[in-house]
């Protein structure tokens, strides 16, 4: 077929004049006679690919010279037990926020390294909504407090960014990074795979404030120690190159869109169409707590359980695919990230339509 | 210009024909109207063609059901950390052969995690030379002995595989994995960082004997433990879904060209070629022990250092990259994986001809 609209979680749809420049590139980049996937990481030409994504990341995310920015491997997973080793330093501690699985993931780890403190939950209200942050219940020596500003298997997403003092706010940006303007000013350290908004798997980004370097625990691989990384550029040892190439893409097609001020106009846009389409339909139903629903990901289920194989096979056959939820929570997803055009969520919208009325 | 001839040690060339394919299926992977890297890694379409790599590296290398194949990230320098976290277990020290720079490197990194018993070491011989294991000096108790059979900045290969009786034997094949039929029954675990001879960087790819599993310290960072990858399929998070395809892509690859055993004698020809031509010209030099050259590195110098700079410049705008040797040695460093044509190394030997008469 033609290029279908992927509403996958991730990895996701790339933008296709990414797809299109990384395939006329593929065999021989600027008349070097190499692709980038085959260029040494130490070569000039791969150093400026390098340094010109990094510079374009700072650029749109406005992070200052405060902050390291760190290319890494081993996906938002490996940066769950990294950021114990890394942050905790002297402390016993850290604060979490559970809004979902993905924090759970978080947790789980963390609490192999040190203890946990869960300062707020919305577990007994199904992950539907965020709890109030004057309730939360952070503690006195907490090294950081941990968040995960939007939960992509939930669909709920912080439309605040929490007040923590002098405290480090540490945040699991995955699945919303660059998708609407954030002051990173107020974080200690933001982490990003690379698979949702940013580019392949494979790659994660930290974005770290620098005093917040050196305090890794002994036993901490040296891959994982932030301060060893940004010591060398992000090239310890041979990075992920193509992808960081492949981010590079991906963040100039940003700016040349208008940069994450005028992507979260377009993403808030989207997201509402979707939603105020499902809150009008009595076919349709998301449980999100409106405040809080994530504009990236988009779960929704059917008036009746037993047409989701019905709606799915339809979907796919209109180019609509990956709809189906994650297996812990069921229904169906819309993920609908940077790069998922406009038209997309139209397209998914109109079936919708048809399907309820001829199904419904 | 077209296509160079690309001698650089990592990331390094891969088949011209497989980044042909990859640029065919840039955007729409076989009429699914998505890139590979824009799949599910759940999905059937990824899960078929990771299947089928692991199936065909395991047809290629002749990989047994007594052992798991993973597809991890961080490279082989994760790996440095890995191995002794998990293959320790209740045992304090390791056995260590030292052949070179990438040998040391493994040697830093283990000694944080346990005593390291350098059974043998070149280093007084410049690296030039493995020692004979009559005269190895092994430990009674090692939880594995732990050797690289190439040393990709020394030039420095072994021609035979150690015989460590019932202790697990461990080996880092980066740069020589798939270039020459290797017994994989007789070790333990082997890994190699997909860049020499496997794809593109970002992957690293794990075989190991399944009683080896299971033995993680308790600190082990999850995305480190080797059960749990072994547990999931190499999915425990979202592996490096693109890097994996093209792996997958060169297997195929090496599978028409008739395997290892075809490569090892295509490989051996053209070191062969090269360093006869070394041998025989006067201008020339190799210093490693004749037995010992690596089929993969070939390092030399030139008679006059002052001429290094017009060397690689001549090289250059002959469409043959990459030749600067490691800043740790000095003078020259051709790579002749796999993916290099016999071509490729007929065209260096002309140069070199050509240069050593007129500048010799």
């Amino acid at each position: 077929m033609s290029r279908a609209y992927n509403f996958c979680a991730g990895p996701a749809t790339l933008p296709e004049s990414v797809l299109q420049q990384a395939r006329d590139e593929m065999l021989d980049w600027r008349g070097t006679g190499m692709s980038v996937m085959e260029m040494s990481h130490r070569s000039d030409e791969f150093v400026e690919i390098a340094e010109t994504a990094e510079n374009d990341l700072r650029e749109l995310a406005g992070i200052s010279d405060d902050y390291a920015v760190l290319f890494m491997q081993g996906g938002a997973s490996s940066q769950f037990s990294t950021i114990p080793l890394n942050l905790l330093g002297n402390k016993t501690s850290a604060d979490y926020v559970n809004t979902g699985i993905w924090s759970k993931k978080a947790i789980a780890e963390a609490s192999r390294y040190g203890t946990v403190n869960v300062a707020a939950s919305s577990e007994a209200d199904g992950f539907t909504t965020i709890p109030d942050q004057s309730r939360w219940e952070t503690s006195a020596d907490a090294a950081y407090l941990h968040y995960t500003p939007n939960e992509t298997i939930g669909g709920l997403e912080f439309d605040f960014v929490p007040d923590t003092g002098s405290v480090p706010l540490v945040a699991d940006l995955s699945s919303t990074m660059l998708s609407r303007p954030l002051d990173v000013s107020k974080f200690g350290l933001i982490y990003a795979g690379a698979q949702k908004n940013i580019g392949p798997s494979g790659l994660v980004v930290v974005i770290i404030r620098k005093d917040l370097l050196g305090k890794a625990r002994k036993e901490t691989p040296t891959m994982m120690n932030y301060q060893v990384i940004a010591d060398n550029d992000s090239m310890y040892n041979t990075p992920a190159t193509y992808s960081w190439y492949l981010a590079g893409l991906v963040f100039k097609w940003l700016k040349a869109r208008g940069g994450v001020q005028a992507m979260g106009e377009i993403n808030l846009r989207k997201a509402k169409k979707l939603y105020d389409f499902i809150d009008d339909n009595d076919f349709y139903a998301n449980p999100i707590d409106p405040r809080f629903r994530s504009w990236m990901n988009v779960p929704f289920t059917l008036g009746n359980d037993a047409l989701n194989g019905d709606f799915l096979k339809g979907a796919d056959a209109r180019g609509l695919l990956n709809l189906k939820g994650h297996r812990s929570v069921g229904g169906m997803r819309a993920s609908i990230y940077n790069a998922m055009p406009e038209a997309g969520v139209d397209a998914l919208i109109a079936y919708m339509a048809e399907f309820a009325k001829e199904r419904g």
